[in-house]
């Protein structure tokens, strides 16, 4: 091995940054060019060298901080939606020859916007037309300070722990030492991403509308839901990103950008719990606090893999808590497993701070499906929940789910729609008339559909909610339905709006049971898809919220 | 290529994932196994079998988030400070074989703690003892939500622009509307790391101690070092770490941990304006808002290759900043340009938020040093400062600098050494008395030495401050001393106290002059040493700030 330098570049000297270099065996003729010409096509953001540059094959690797692609294909495809890299040197080479038409090759670059970049390159010489190309990468980029797709303000903690807060007043109040120990909460050590509807003190709530936020004042206390888990010894780790006034399942933000899936590289996040999703998802955090008026805890719990509650109309007061449609809001969690889903849903719904809460009840573990929910799926989402379901069956874990006729799912889902939208257009419509422009068209599209709504049709549907709620009570009997909890897995970012309008629909015609019942509902990560995973949902009757919980559970052993 | 699976892993699921897996060649005996062998003693952490897993040689590779780390030694040295890797499960395998002693094999793990990762190795087979080893690996981790050895607090922003805030209140005051385009300022655009001293509105000061933070209130007002910044349309991005109470100048904090050096991994940050520092190096922010008491701002920019300016004692208003000795306490900056290092300056002494501020003056490029200051030096620094200085003069681009004598060096520092500690004790020894562990072991030492310090010996080296500033200022006679920014550069991590001792007391020994005499002090990331960057430091006139960025500017081109 020879070692040609051996100094590091300062950042931000103006002279070209010497460069350290070590090789191991003799550099094939033509790689170094290829190596120069790849950076260079980086440079002027040249698609089609770009696209050249790696092995026009299905074994094609890129490895990036968003996961890993396979395939020439997926590679390219990524490269038409990233835009142009900012601007980099090299300031170290490191090349290991493999033989004659093969070389590793490790480079440490620095980007003009500050930072060390390192890329691993498995370069391989075409036996077809003598080309060097790229067979493997693996890119490590800065690390941005923290991702504002995922989080709007983040701390060390922002908050602390009720008990943590204690022991500090106790302090200055001479009360205590900072030896003292306090009795641990069930949730002690347990991190919170909160969306940004909850109040959290001394912050204000931005709702993924940055010009909303600017005109907002601190808020003066926590909403309970945020304070029962600090009670519990949780802490707030930081205020994560929603959907625009939460009126969207996708997760799409046309402010702060779209979370990334923390399972599925180049898929949506799923929202409107968006960025506490996939806060959960990528381990920044235990647990996600979020809303889910027509799906927003369960479509991210769905595209992400994770354990996800939304909770009885109801049972968890929304004081403090920005208001999308009430007559369907609900809080929620989110969590990467289903025993802590339970001890948060435990804390909250049965702690202290929540006396005022309806009684839990028991559940039976007794199933119910409804085959006309399963029309719509995409692609081997069916398979999978019936495959699921059959699994199930066979190992006895549960008996065959009786077969039950809901109604009319399509009349259901137009009845939570206009209902949903007239209450969003008077939760928001004041402030979006007087803000043109604010909001992203497909979110804004929504509201004005919202604004189209008559008092007499709202009216009318009203009093057909009440009939279809009677009926959905009297049909499931307090057994749990089981269903997909979306009607595919995570689509693509690249999805065209039409597609994202398919997809948003068929998973509402799901959702909406719930939402049409203001009845509990358990998103778990047990069906999977070649696309990614689905959740496995379960409905069960009002004030079954723990129990549901539980019962999921035991389908996941 | 084969394509064994087609399947994710729902993150939280409790079955073993599934495994992608695709395979171009015949798979090499035992290379699968000595894979699994490798995550085996990643989950036992098994020092020795991952020592031995890697080819012992110095052309080894292991790069990850923090940089490429080359040879054995060093990869080892990494594995020795870094402790046990969270738990994970392999949940695709991509196997590309070179020939039948090399694969490169690219692994997708899934941490228990959430999130992805990604690993790219080449294996190869020992000539020797056939066994398999990694000549290179690229190794990602989930990334945390973000850095809490660099910040304590980000948003995005934490604070917006004076303008944007004024846009924001016109809008709810219905003076104007979203379209209104505000005029931009001289840093509209530029983001800001605000060192844990400076109060910012409704934030705390937490002054890198925990304890301390958690019995403070929010700040009512900006900093008027923060205010002049926002009113010149930078935003602020978040609140960035300090050593504790700022009193070293190591980087180290025994609370939050070390923030990562920008350019030299493994290596300390420098302090106490730390967290600002990595900050700036690594390209989270444009510019670190920070102190220079003892060397806070030149320390750190010289450890990781930035331009820093300490000011003139007292030009820039201290009001609502943390003190730690107010006879020495100034503002600084740090930047990866010297124009946006004139910018800030600028901005900030003669914007209108500074009125009260004496008039900056011009400053002579004519330059001094003093061979005493570079008796204690480390290897190489003496070397690159002589260097820089010979090779400017033959290109013309100074006349040689003119020796002078600058007295006792030993004493000066001493001088320095008794008032700032004895100061450190009168601002924060009531609080450290009330908080018996609350500091780290060397801190704590020194404020100890605070304590010690006798109205008397106080009184006496006050006295004799004055004596040695009149002095320094007849030597100096407006001219700009030239010298090193640090003794060194950036230690690493793993020095012992004892050489952290050493470096500090020698780096103190060339930053005291400019706290002694109250002199506005440049550091310019213009040379560098094997190990490293280190500063260029030029000392000037008092009231000469930003001519002196000009001048170190010029010496940059």
């Amino acid at each position: 091995m020879s070692d040609t330098s051996g100094s590091t570049a300062p950042a931000g000297a103006s002279a070209p940054a010497p460069l350290i270099s070590t090789i191991d065996g003799d550099v094939p003729d033509g790689l170094l060019d290829a190596f120069d010409a790849y950076e260079a096509a980086l440079a002027a953001n040249d698609q089609e060298a770009l696209a050249d540059a790696f092995e026009d094959s299905p074994g094609s690797l890129r490895a990036d901080g968003n996961g890993l692609l396979v395939g020439h294909e997926a590679i390219t495809a990524f490269r038409g939606r990233r835009g142009v890299a900012p601007s980099r040197s090299v300031v170290q080479r490191h090349i290991r020859v493999l033989d004659d038409g093969a070389a590793l090759v490790v480079s440490v670059n620095a980007p003009a916007s500050g930072g060390r970049g390192v890329v691993t390159q498995l370069w391989r010489r075409s036996a077809a037309d003598g080309t060097w190309r790229i067979a493997v990468a693996q890119v490590q980029a800065p690390t941005p300070v923290f991702d504002t797709r995922i989080w709007r303000v983040v701390g060390a903690p922002l908050v602390p722990s009720s008990a943590d807060s204690a022991a500090a007043d106790a302090l200055i109040d001479g009360l205590g030492s900072a030896d003292d120990e306090s009795v641990p909460g069930p949730l002690t050590g347990e991190t919170v991403a909160v969306k940004d509807l909850f109040a959290v003190a001394g912050h204000r709530v931005g709702a993924g509308v940055p010009s909303f936020l600017s005109e907002q004042d601190p808020a003066p206390f926590h909403s309970p839901a945020v304070q029962a888990l600090l009670d519990a010894g949780a802490s707030i780790l930081g205020i994560a990103q929603t959907d625009e006034f939460a009126f969207s399942i996708a997760g799409r933000n046309s402010a702060y950008g779209t979370p990334p899936n923390g399972v599925v590289p180049g898929a949506i996040s799923g929202g409107s719990t968006s960025g506490p999703a996939s806060a959960v998802a990528l381990g920044h955090v235990s647990i996600g606090l979020g809303t889910d008026t027509g799906g927003s805890i369960r479509v991210p719990a769905s595209y992400q893999g994770l354990w996800g509650l939304r909770t009885t109309h109801g049972v968890v007061r929304r004081t403090d808590v920005l208001p999308l449609a009430p007559t369907f809001d609900t809080v929620g969690w989110l969590t990467r497993s289903a025993s802590l889903l339970g001890a948060v849903a435990s804390a909250t719904l049965t702690g202290v701070s929540a006396s005022a809460v309806p009684q839990q009840r028991p559940v039976e573990s007794s199933f119910v499906v409804d085959p006309r929910l399963l029309s719509s799926l995409s692609e081997g989402v069916r398979d999978a929940f019936e495959g699921f379901l059959g699994a199930s069956i066979e190992s006895g874990l549960i008996d065959a789910p009786a077969e039950v006729a809901l109604g009319d799912i399509a009349h259901l889902y137009e009845l939570f729609r206009v209902i949903q939208a007239a209450e969003a257009w008077q939760s928001h419509g004041a402030w979006i008339e007087a803000h043109p422009g604010a909001l992203a068209p497909d979110v804004s599209a929504r509201f004005e559909f919202g604004r189209s709504v008559t008092p007499s049709q709202e009216s009318a549907a009203r009093d057909e909610l009440e009939v279809q709620r009677e009926h959905l009570e009297h049909v499931l009997a307090d057994r749990i339905l089981l269903l997909p909890s979306a009607s595919s897995a995570a689509p693509s970012l690249t999805a065209t709006p039409a597609e994202f309008d398919r997809i948003r629909s068929n998973t509402l015609g799901l959702t909406c049971i719930a939402g049409v019942g203001g009845l509990p509902a358990v998103s778990a990560p047990l069906l999977e898809v070649p696309a990614g995973p689905v959740g496995l949902c379960l409905v069960g009757p009002r004030g079954g919220d723990l129990a549901l919980v539980e019962v999921a559970a035991a389908l996941a052993a």
